[in-house]
C-alpha cells in the first residue's frame, strides 16, 4: 500500500508539537499542547487527545510516530525512563495503538529530529550524521549507514551522557553519571554559568538584570550575548567550548560526514557553534578535525517531522 | 569462487604477527617479524617479505588482510596518520597488491580484533561490539549491525581518543587533543602512574623496584598488582576506573551488546577491568548500566585472525 499521510508528536518538556506530513513530505497540519508537570499517568491521556484531534482534521492517516525524551525498549514499544521527566515503563506504542486504531512507532526524541535533518535539513542525504539538541538537557541522535541507530534495545545514542570530565560533578535529573556533557554544556548549564557570571560582574548586562531582579535565563543571556555584552559571550562560548570537547569524541569516534547541533540553546548560533567547531578543528584527529559541524536547519519541527517521516519509513517497510 | 585461505597480518609497535586462516577458521601458519623504529619506508618492504613467506609456505592463499595501527582512507586504501607511530600517507593496499599479486584489504587494527572477537572470541554472535585495546596507545574497534564500522572514509572508530577530561593533558604522540582516555589510562599512563607511586612510596614494591634501579614498566606493575602490593594494585585500579569513565560514555552511546577489553595491559586482568565495569554499573543510565565488560579471548592473536577474517568476507563479498 502506497503510505498516504502520516502524523508525528515532538514531546518535550513543555510542550508537544503535532503535525502531519503529506506523501510530498510537506507539513499539513500543526497544533501545539502545553505539557506542564507531564507524569507517566498524563502522558498518555494527552497524546490521545492530541493524536485524535490531528486524525479527526486529517482524513488520510495512515500511521502515528511519536519522539520521546526518554530511553525507549523499543520490542516492547516501552517508554522505559527519562531524565527530565517523571516517565518510568510506560507502554506507550501498544497502548496508542489501542486507542488510536491506527500503527504507531515510537523512537527517542533525538533520533527521529536526527533522522529529520538527515532526511531533509542540515544533513541532507549524509551517510553518518552525529546530531544533539542542547535544550534543558542533550539529547543525542545517530545516523548510520543512513538509518537511526537504536543500539541493543532501542535506549542508545545518548549523546548526552559521555563523560567529558572525569570524576566531575554529578549530572542532572535522574542520571547516575558524574561530569556528562549534558550536565555541563546544556541549556540547564548556561543558566547556571550565567547567574554565576551575573553575581561576579555586577557592572556587566547580566548583572544589571540581577540587580533589576529579572530572570536571568537561557534567553536573557542569549540576548545579551547576541547584543555583545563581553560576560554573556564569555558564557555562551564557555558552554560551546564544553560541546566542543564532546563534540571531538563524537567527530574521533564517528568520523561523520557532519555533526549538526541542534536545541533551544542554539538561538545564540555562531556564538554558541563556533567555539565548539574549533574545539573540533584543533583538537581530533585527522580527518576528523575536518568534520563539518552545523547548526539544525528544522528547528523545533525537527522532532515532529522526524517522527512522522519514521511513521512513513516502518510502514513502507512492512508494505 | 569459495574461499580457500586467507593471510592476515596484525602490525603493531613492536612485532608483526602473520597467519593464514583455513576455511573452517583454523590457523594453519604463524610467524612474527620484530619491528623496531618501524617508518613509513621500511613498512611496504617488511609487509612485502612477511606476506611472501606466508604465500610461498601455503599454497592456497586467496587474499591478505592487514591490520595497521593508523588511521586509514578506505577509498584510496591508504593509511593516512598514526598516533604511535611514523606512518603518514602510505598507499598500503596497492602497493602490496601490485607487489604480492594477490587482492589486499586493510583496516585499522582494533577494528578488525573487534571483528575477530565478534566472530569467534568474547562478543561472539553479538549485533552491536565496543571493543578497545589497551596497550602504549588505546585502539577503539566497533562493530556495528555485525559489521566493522568505518565512518566517513575508514578512520573513525578512535575511540582511545574520546575526551574524558575537559581541557586534560595533553595527548600523546600525534595526536592534537587533551585529556583523551588514551593519554589518560593506556599502559603509557599504567607506567607513568607506577614510576609516580614507586616515587611516592618507597616501602612499597615498586619503591623496592625503583630502589635497586630495576625498571617499572607495565609488565613490572602488573606482575607487582597480582602478587597483592597495594601500591600496585591502586595504581592498576586508578587506570581501570579512568577507562570505566569512557567505558560508561560508550555504553550510553551505542547501548552495545558487549564492551569488549583487550591489549596487552590486560595482562592485569580482573585488576583492571572490575574497576572500570564498576564505573558502568554504577554511573550508566539504566538499561546501559548492565552492558556486559569483557576480557577479549583471542588475546595478542585477535588481530591476525580479524585481518584474515577481513580478507575473506571483502572475497566472499565480491563473487
Amino acid at each position: 500500500m502506497a503510505v498516504r499521510e502520516t502524523i508525528g508528536a515532538d514531546v518535550g518538556g513543555t510542550k508537544v508539537l503535532v503535525g502531519a506530513l503529506d506523501a510530498e513530505n510537506q507539513v499539513g497540519y500543526e497544533e501545539r499542547e502545553p505539557t506542564t508537570g507531564l507524569s507517566s499517568d498524563l502522558l498518555l491521556d494527552l497524546l490521545e487527545s492530541a493524536f485524535a484531534k490531528a486524525v479527526a482534521a486529517r482524513p488520510d492517516i495512515d500511521g502515528i510516530g511519536l519522539g520521546l525524551p526518554c530511553t525507549l525498549d523499543q520490542a516492547r514499544g516501552t517508554a522505559i525512563s527519562a531524565v527530565n521527566l517523571d516517565i518510568v515503563d510506560v507502554p506507550v506504542r501498544g497502548e496508542l495503538a489501542d486507542r488510536l486504531g491506527r500503527p504507531v512507532f515510537v523512537d527517542n526524541d533525538a533520533n527521529v529530529a536526527a533522522l529529520a535533518e538527515q532526511r531533509f535539513g542540515a544533513a541532507k542525504g549524509a551517510r553518518h550524521v552525529v546530531m544533539i539538541t542542547v535544550g534543558t538537557g542533550i539529547g543525542g541522535g545517530l545516523i548510520i549507514d543512513g538509518e537511526i541507530y537504536r543500539g541493543r534495545n532501542g535506549a542508545g545514542a545518548e549523546l548526552g551522557h559521555s563523560v567529558i570530565e572525569a570524576d566531575g560533578p554529578p549530572c542532572q535529573g535522574n542520571c547516575p553519571g558524574r561530569g556528562c556533557v549534558e550536565t555541563l554544556a546544556s541549556g540547564t548549564a548556561l543558566t547556571r554559568e550565567g547567574r554565576l557570571a551575573a553575581e561576579r560582574e555586577p557592572d556587566s548586562a547580566l548583572g544589571r538584570l540581577l540587580a533589576a531582579g529579572q530572570e536571568i535565563d537561557g534567553a536573557a543571556i542569549t540576548a545579551a550575548a547576541i547584543e555583545g555584552d563581553p560576560t554573556a559571550r564569555a558564557v555562551v562560548e564557555l558552554i560551546g567550548h564544553r560541546l566542543g570537547i564532546a563534540l571531538t569524541g563524537f567527530a574521533n569516534v564517528f568520523e561523520p560526514d557532519a555533526i549538526v547541533v541542534g536545541g533551544g540553546v542554539m538561538a545564540a548560533g555562531e556564538l554558541l557553534l563556533e567555539p565548539a567547531r574549533r574545539q573540533v578543528r584543533e583538537h581530533a584527529l585527522p580527518p576528523m578535525n575536518k568534520t563539518p559541524v552545523v547548526a539544525a536547519q528544522l528547528g523545533n519541527r525537527a522532532g515532529m517531522i522526524g517522527a512522522a517521516t519514521l511513521a512513513r519509513i516502518e510502514l513502507e517497510r512492512q508494505t
